[in-house]
């Protein structure tokens, strides 16, 4: 089956979670007219489902493939591609200077999770190529800029992110490809890259990778690694000297190539530094930052996308009367209590994610408009989005699975295919693990930890009438000051429980606002506005207490953790 | 990499939970004198490591393969299965009347163990055929059993379980298969089963298919299905009228052939009868009820050898400096304290879910040696065994992925196997709702709540020094009051919620024993002991309180979840 695109979900987050009005206000974002933004909505959801979701099995089934010519991406994803540049799609959010549209942030956003919930594995790249546009945008000198961002922007060519090495994965300051001075301002690259997405493939005439690579002399670890742009193709058209070596074989998402690049085996690999030598991991947050909402929002998608497939399998399915029913006639299984529980957990989680990630867009906009009280917010927020996002993913995929009873574990009912792809999500762009120690180790600190407090005060203030919730929020309180206060092993002990705590906290928050809204709500859908009501209680009375249980994991500490030797795991 | 058998474990539980001198100390088991236990844990695991693990990702990847002769196993298979007929394995438990050893169901239970963990797809034949021997001992007559039950002891012939057909899953009493007697006192089969593991395969010489049909005139749903013995080849060896039509195309457990099977297409399909006619359920559930378990315990093995695997790479993989170490050295991943926690959770939760299962075993041993209390006590714990034992399956094989980060989802890595082959079993055997369903509908209420309080009694009069585990058994007895006077809907609705609350609360009370056995154990090897403790402790005093946070949910009720309609999902 294909997807429903999710418009008025998505219009309705605009409106109560994005705040799509006060930032058509702003000079920057006047062209985001209600409009406009519905015309878009509508436009992405239908293009989403109409060109890419009938790929999607096709994707998994065939996926990309090596050859010696280069990676081949299966038949049909050519041609959706080719759409999706010329329908302006990767131009949204861009900067009109380059070729964009200067949309909000949170309004690509959307688009992003439609094409993702019709075809994850295919949706990275157009999930990627912005971030490099970004990082170009901010750190690339005017003439990179006038040479390479207008075809990035459209998506006639596509970026890549080049970061992973065999021995330099989450410690990316262990990387050891180097960049020799050529004489010509351009550098020589050497090195070998793993787990780059969309590193080779078929679809656009060239390839823009940004690389991490030291220079000759570079301080040891992250201060000594500067940026790279290298191109499969030199501006004259020159093939330069990178080579996809093979791909990976991969659990899920197998219409999206993970290639091993190989820069230099010939010696004449050229690469362009971006921003100042050394400066590179910097430049590279800048991708990695929108890159970590977005791969939150994958979380979302596929969450999305296993619902729907669970609804429409339950309202079918015919089997066994309801207990508590006078009528002995077997019902749709979505009659049974737990299967409804199961599909509004669902619902109710797949919302919270979205919200949340919304929310952290809508921020992004407001950052970019310059106010930096929403950037400090947004990098509170992101690794709670990218985790929280991307577990919701993990455990939405498998309620659907188990919706679906033996049927869910055969490969063509497709609900096993978001299963696995769902999983990658917790791990690539930072595996959650780093992002829990983000949260306890750079974020919650932020401005003397005033930047938390500013965002439990938000809640309290909003929310109050919440009672689970508020208990949550003090709980989050209490964790959070017992973790600042403590020391790093303490701190990261129970980094992962208070992610998951302060993440149910503020979409739970979201969830209550949508809740009031919705029942003032008019000119909606009832269904819709109910649904939504439906899936707010659930996740405050449920879903709420549950977070609020991990509160002794968080402040557990390290101690048990460290009382036996690494040796005695395998006693 | 192949696993480590676990057993130092499986010898502690042995003494400490199963209770295995007790057992000992009865008639019936007087051959398992501590001298053959420890022989037969020692040979199983050793057995198991050597000839079935090695298959595993042979047979993930080459998988059995339906041709029109039937199914054929990979290589290897015939010639560890026959090593396994050889060796004796599959006759631990039998009735020595049959050809069986007569040893205790609990030692069974752990060489089932180390058959899954080795190789989960695999040893799915080797669960299934007990319960045939079971559901024949109990339920055939003396000729049945002369005739059929020797081979079926040894596993020279294997038995299925024929169920489900495309209408009837959970709801059994949906079921059309007919059966009418061919005047012979055999009766003719006719109809279609689905979903049957090792329905066919080139492994055995014969198989013998427990089938349930309907006779003429029988009574509408579940009081209208007899038991049929259904074989391969008929005892002159005849070839029986029944085929696999097909084989599924699984998520995982590739080795494991999951049939179509067609019955009597001819008109020359014959059964016997075994039980009295329209008895076929009383029989199922025979089979199906120490099936559960077993199912159970298969998330225990899968979980077992994702965790050895995790471990080994968190020990081996170097990352980064640890952040609260003087030294700025990178260290293998197990010393990050997220990874920690993780690696912990994972044995911790495997050790929790093996406890509950074994502890149920050693009451089926009793209650097979007559003790009444003893199979009302199983009878409680079978849901929790299976449901709660599947779904640590589950989440710890998904650690085991994120251990490994990015190599997680690389398929060769193998942690993305037992991601897959874990996923099947909160479904089969009764999915897990199911499960739920059984606890809240059937075993709660069993002689008036008296054995659910029987069981807190115990947790309490044993570990009241353990203030979360205390927290939680007064959680489970104010939710089971709860349920007990709730309508049908409201008591499903919680019934989840329930399910894992109580199963914690009970792996909490037996990881309490354990942590208390292991500070006064005797010549066990030291880290062992060490690792236990640690295990018990992050079980008591990490996850015995989030089990605490499902109340709300367990009691919420079915109101919110029936607020809308089933169309409004879809909104």
């Amino acid at each position: 089956m294909t997807f429903i695109p999710v418009v008025s979900e998505q219009r309705f987050l605009m409106r109560h979670i994005v705040g799509i009005e006060e930032l058509q206000a702003k000079d920057r974002f006047a062209a985001a007219t209600p409009d406009v933004v519905d015309a878009i909505l509508e436009g992405a959801g239908a293009f989403a489902a109409g060109e890419f979701a009938p790929l999607n099995r096709p994707g998994d089934v065939t996926g990309a493939k090596w050859t010696p010519e280069g990676v081949k991406m299966p038949a049909g994803f050519h041609e959706a591609y080719r759409a999706y540049v010329e329908g302006g799609w990767g131009t949204l959010a861009a900067d009109p200077e380059h070729g964009g549209q200067g949309l909000p942030f949170a309004l690509a956003t959307a688009v992003l999770e439609d094409l993702g919930t019709a075809n994850m594995g295919f949706s990275l790249i157009m999930m990627l190529t912005p971030g490099a546009v970004e990082a170009l945008t901010s750190h690339g000198s005017p003439e990179q800029q006038a040479a390479w961002l207008p075809r990035l922007v459209t998506g006639e060519w596509n970026g890549t992110m080049n970061l992973t090495e065999p021995q330099a994965g989450s410690d990316v300051g262990a990387l050891r490809s180097m960049a020799t001075p050529a004489g010509d301002g351009s550098w020589r690259i050497k090195g070998t890259k793993i787990f780059i997405t969309f590193g080779d493939h078929d679809l656009t005439d060239n390839i823009v990778h940004l690389v991490l690579a030291r220079t000759p002399g570079a301080p040891a670890g992250t201060r000594g690694i500067s940026l790279f742009l290298v191109p499969k193709f030199r501006l004259d058209g020159t093939p330069n000297d990178v080579r996809c070596v093979s791909i990976e074989h991969k659990m899920g998402i197998h219409a999206s190539p993970t290639c091993v690049l190989s820069f230099g085996d010939g010696d004449d690999c050229h690469g362009w530094l971006i921003g100042p030598e050394n400066g590179g991991m910097r430049a590279m947050f800048t991708m990695m930052n929108n890159a970590r909402l977005n791969v939150g929002l994958q979380g979302v998608s596929i969450a999305e996308r296993a619902t729907q497939q669970a609804v429409a399998y339950a309202r079918e399915r015919i089997q066994s009367a309801r207990a508590g029913a006078a009528s002995r006639d077997s019902v749709a299984i979505i009659e049974h209590p737990d299967v409804r529980r199961m599909l509004l957990r669902m619902k109710a989680q797949t919302m919270a994610a979205r919200a949340l990630i919304y929310y952290a867009a809508g921020q992004v906009d407001r950052a970019h408009a310059g106010d930096e009280a929403a950037q400090a917010r947004v990098d509170l927020l992101t690794p709670l989005a990218k985790a929280y996002g991307t577990d919701v993913g993990c455990e939405v995929s498998s309620l659907g699975v188990q919706v679906h009873g033996g049927m869910g574990f055969i490969e063509e009912t497709g609900a096993a295919q978001h299963y696995r792809d769902a999983r990658i999500a917790p791990i690539y762009e930072g595996t959650n693990g780093i992002q829990a120690a983000d949260l306890v180790g750079r974020k919650l600190s932020m401005e003397n930890g005033a930047v938390f407090s500013a965002l439990l005060a938000d809640i309290r203030a909003e929310a109050a009438d919440e009672g689970a919730l508020m208990a949550l929020v003090d709980a989050c309180e209490l964790v959070g000051a017992r973790l600042l206060a403590a020391g790093a092993d303490d701190r990261l002990a129970g980094s992962y429980p208070f992610l998951t705590m302060l993440s149910v906290a503020v979409s739970g928050w979201l969830m209550a606002r949508q809740e009031r809204a919705a029942r003032t709500e008019q000119g909606m859908d009832a269904d819709f506005l109910a649904l939504k009501q439906a899936a707010a209680r659930f996740y405050l009375d449920r879903i709420v207490p549950e977070a609020a249980g991990l509160a002794a994991a968080a402040t557990a500490g390290a101690e048990g953790l460290y009382g036996i030797s690494a040796e005695a795991f395998s006693a």
